[in-house]
C-alpha cells in the first residue's frame, strides 16, 4: 500500500507566539521561519497580521525570507478588515494561504458572538468568498469543533468547500476531546460532507487534557491530510501538539502508512532555537527534546543501556539529532553504570575493588542529586585510603599507558 | 450503569524520583507522601528499598507516617535480596505491597538476562511466591510488557497469577505503544487469561512519544483498574503518566462510567510541592499545572473568556485548586482584554479613549513580552499629553469616588 504524506503546518510562529511570557521580535520571527524551513514543514503560519504592526511586518518579511516551495500563512477573523490585512501582508509569498474562520459551537455562537447558527454558516461563507479575492488557497477553521455538533459541522463544511475553502480546520479549541471523539468525528467529516474529497481535512489540537497528540494521531488515522501543532508544543494555555512528538509516532510507526517531509535530524536544534529565542523553557521529561528524554538514572535502567540501548529507548536519539544517551549517575545508580563511567574516566575497576568503591558511592549519592566526574575521582581517593589492597587499573587513553593505581 | 473506580497507584517517589537531577531526602519524600494521602491516591510506591541505605529509610518512614487505608509499596526485582529488604522496609506498613516483576520482551530476555522464555517465567513465579512471604498483596510488572507478544504474556500473567499476584503491572516501559495498540493489549489479557477476574490489571505508561496519558486512558477504558501516575508526569526519560491529566479525563467524561478517589482541588499545590522539592521545574504549557494552563493573552481568546469562561475554557480551573483563569496583556491582547484589565485597575474607559489608548498599547506591546499594571498607568498618562479630548473615567472601589481623568 502506498504511504500517505501527511502535511506539517506549523503554528509555532502563531498560535505559539500568542502565549503570555512568548513574544518574539521580527528578526527572532525570520530565524525561526528559516529553521522551520530546513525542517521540511510544507506550511509556516507566520502570524495574525491584523493583532499588530509588529506581526504585520513579521509576517512580510517572512514571507520574503523562506523558499517559494513553501506555504506562508496568515491567520484572520471572519472580518473584512483582518482579511484585508492578512492578504496585504502574504503579497511577498509564492504560495500565500488566508486562514479564516469562526467559532461554530453553540458555546461560541450564543456567547461569543449572540448570534444564530444560520448567521454564522453566512458569515462563514462571506470570509471564504472575500479571502479568495486575495489568495487562491483558503484554509477555513470551525473554531472550537471539539464541542462542535457533528451534523451543524458537517453543513459549515460543506459551504465552505462550495466557495472555494481549499482545506478545512478542525480545532479541538479548548482540548476537549478524547481521541476516539475527535477521530470519530473527522470520520464523520469524510463520511457525510459532499465535496470533502476536493480538500484536505486538518487537525489543530490543544493540549489541555495532555491529549493534543493522541487526538491528532487520531485524526490522521481517521482521515485528515494536515497536522498543525508547534515545536516543544507551546501554544495558548497548555499548548499544542508538538510536532516532533506527531512526527516522531508516524516516523516509528511504518504499519501506519504515513510519511512527512520532515528531516527529523534537526529536530533537537529547531526545539532549542524555539526555547532560546520565545524564553519558553522545557521541561527535563518533555517527550522527545527534554533534556532527560535520552537520560538514565536508575540502575536497572543504565544496566540495560550499557548492554544494549534498545533495552530501555525506542527511539533512537541520533534520530532526533541528539549524540548519544546518557547515563548519569545518582543514589538509584547501580555497579554497571559506576563501572561505565569509571570506564569512560579510564579506570577499570576489578570486582572487589568496584564492590568497596559503590558502598562510598552510595554514602555520596544518598546526599546529592547526582555525582560528577569531579566526585568520582575523589571517591577513588577515599577508597584507596582505607588500606585494603584492591586493584584499581587505570589506562590513560591519550598514550595507552597502563597504572596500577593501588 | 455502576460508575467503576480506578485505582491512582503514585509512583512520584519511585518512577519519578529516579531521573537526573531529581533527589528527595526522607524529610522530603514523608511531606510528600502527606500530601499524596490528603490527595486520596489508594497506592503510594513509596521507593526501591535495596538501591540505597537511603532510599531503605525514606519507605520505612513513609510507612509509619500515612494514615493505615493507604496501600505503601515498595519495588524490587525478581531477586531475593531485593524482595527480602523490600519486605523489611515495609514491616510498618499496615497494608504493604511487594511490587516485584520481570522483563517480559525478547529484547529484555534476550539482551537483558541472556535468557530464555521458559527460564523467564519460572523466576517471575518465584519471585512472587518469595514475596508472598512477606506481604500478602504482591503486584507482579512484565518489565517492557508495551514490547511483548500478547501471546506470551498472556502465559506470564496466568503463571504469576496462579501463584498469588494480586496485582498485574503491564507498563508500556520504553513508551513505545500507540494508544490502540496498548488497548488492545490490556482487552486480549482480560479475554484469554485463566483467572484474570480475581486480580487488577494496571497500566504504567511512559511518555516517550508523548502518550503517556493517552495508552493509559486506552488501558482503563479496555478494562484496567488501576493507573499508575506521578505528580507533573515525572519519571524515567519522557516520565510517567501525569495523574493531574488521567484524574481530571476521568472526572471531565462522565460518560466514561469511571470515577477516582482524588480530592481535585488539591492537584496544584501539590504539584507545587512536587515541583519544589525536586527542583524538577514545570514548563508553562504544561497541561493542568502549567502557569499558562488557565492563561490568555491574544485577543480573540481573551474577548471570549471575558464573556463567558467556558467559550476557551473546557476545565473550570478551581476544579484544581487554581483560583481564577488569568487575562495576560501582549502585543497579541485586543481592546476587551485591554478594557478589562483598565477597568481591574478602577478605569472605565470610553470608546474614543480605548482606541487611542489601544493604538500605544500597541507599541509597547510590540516591544515586551507582557505588559503589567504600572505600564497600563504609564500608558494612560501618555494618552492624556496628546491634548485630545478623550473621556476616562476613574473609580477608586475602595471609596467608591468617580474621577473624570481629563
Amino acid at each position: 500500500m502506498e504511504k500517505k504524506r501527511i502535511q506539517i503546518f506549523d503554528t509555532t510562529l502563531r498560535d505559539g507566539e500568542q502565549v503570555p511570557g512568548c513574544k518574539l521580535n521580527t528578526k527572532e520571527k525570520v530565524k525561526i521561519a528559516k529553521k522551520l524551513e530546513l525542517l521540511g514543514v510544507d506550511v509556516i503560519e507566520a502570524g495574525f497580521p491584523t493583532s499588530s504592526p509588529g506581526d504585520y511586518q513579521s509576517v512580510q518579511e517572512i514571507c520574503k525570507s523562506v523558499k517559494k516551495t513553501i506555504i506562508v500563512c496568515a491567520l484572520s477573523r471572519a472580518v473584512e478588515k483582518d482579511i484585508e490585512i492578512a492578504g496585504l501582508a502574504l503579497k511577498y509569498a509564492s504560495r500565500p494561504r488566508i486562514h479564516t474562520g469562526i467559532g461554530t459551537s453553540n458555546c461560541h455562537i450564543r456567547y461569543k458572538f449572540n448570534s444564530t447558527p444560520e448567521k454564522i454558516i453566512e458569515r462563514a461563507i462571506y470570509a471564504v468568498r472575500y479571502a479568495k479575492k486575495f489568495v487562491e488557497d483558503v484554509e477555513f477553521y470551525a473554531e472550537d469543533a471539539g464541542r462542535t455538533e457533528n451534523e451543524f459541522l458537517a453543513k459549515v463544511c460543506e459551504n465552505v468547500i462550495k466557495h472555494g475553502a481549499t482545506v478545512i480546520n478542525i480545532p479541538d479549541t479548548t482540548g476537549y476531546c478524547l481521541p476516539k471523539e475527535y477521530g470519530d468525528k473527522i470520520r464523520f467529516l469524510k463520511e457525510n460532507v459532499k465535496g470533502i474529497h476536493k480538500i484536505i481535512l486538518s487537525t489543530h489540537c490543544h493540549n489541555d487534557l495532555g491529549l493534543a497528540t493522541a487526538n491528532s494521531l487520531s485524526g490522521i488515522m481517521n482521515g485528515a491530510g494536515q497536522v498543525e501543532c508547534t515545536i516543544n508544543g507551546i501554544g495558548e494555555r497548555a499548548g499544542n501538539t508538538s510536532l516532533e512528538e506527531i512526527v516522531m509516532i508516524i516516523k516509528q510507526n511504518s504499519y501506519l502508512n504515513l510519511f512527512t517531509n520532515i528531516n527529523t535530524k534537526l529536530i533537537y536544534s529547531a526545539s532549542c532555537l524555539v526555547s532560546e529565542c520565545t524564553g519558553m523553557k522545557v521541561q527535563a521529561n518533555k517527550a522527545i527534546v527534554g533534556i532527560n528524554a535520552f537520560s538514565h538514572s536508575s540502575g536497572i535502567h543504565q544496566d540495560g543501556v550499557i548492554k544494549k540501548r534498545e533495552t530501555y529507548e525506542s527511539i533512537n536519539p541520533e534520530d532526533v539529532g541528539i549524540n548519544q544517551s546518557s547515563i548519569i549517575l545518582t543514589a538509584r545508580s547501580g555497579r554497571a553504570a559506576l563501572a561505565y563511567r569509571y570506564k569512560k574516566l579510564g579506570y577499570f575497576l576489578n570486582k572487589n575493588s568496584l564492590d568497596l568503591v559503590y558502598s562510598i558511592f552510595l554514602k555520596y549519592a544518598d546526599e546529592k542529586k547526582e555525582i560528577t566526574d569531579i566526585e568520582l575521582k575523589k571517591i577513588l581517593e577515599k577508597a584507596n585510603l582505607n588500606g585494603k589492597n584492591h586493584k584499581i587499573l587505570h589506562t590513560n587513553h591519550t598514550n595507552s599507558r597502563r597504572i596500577n593505581v593501588v
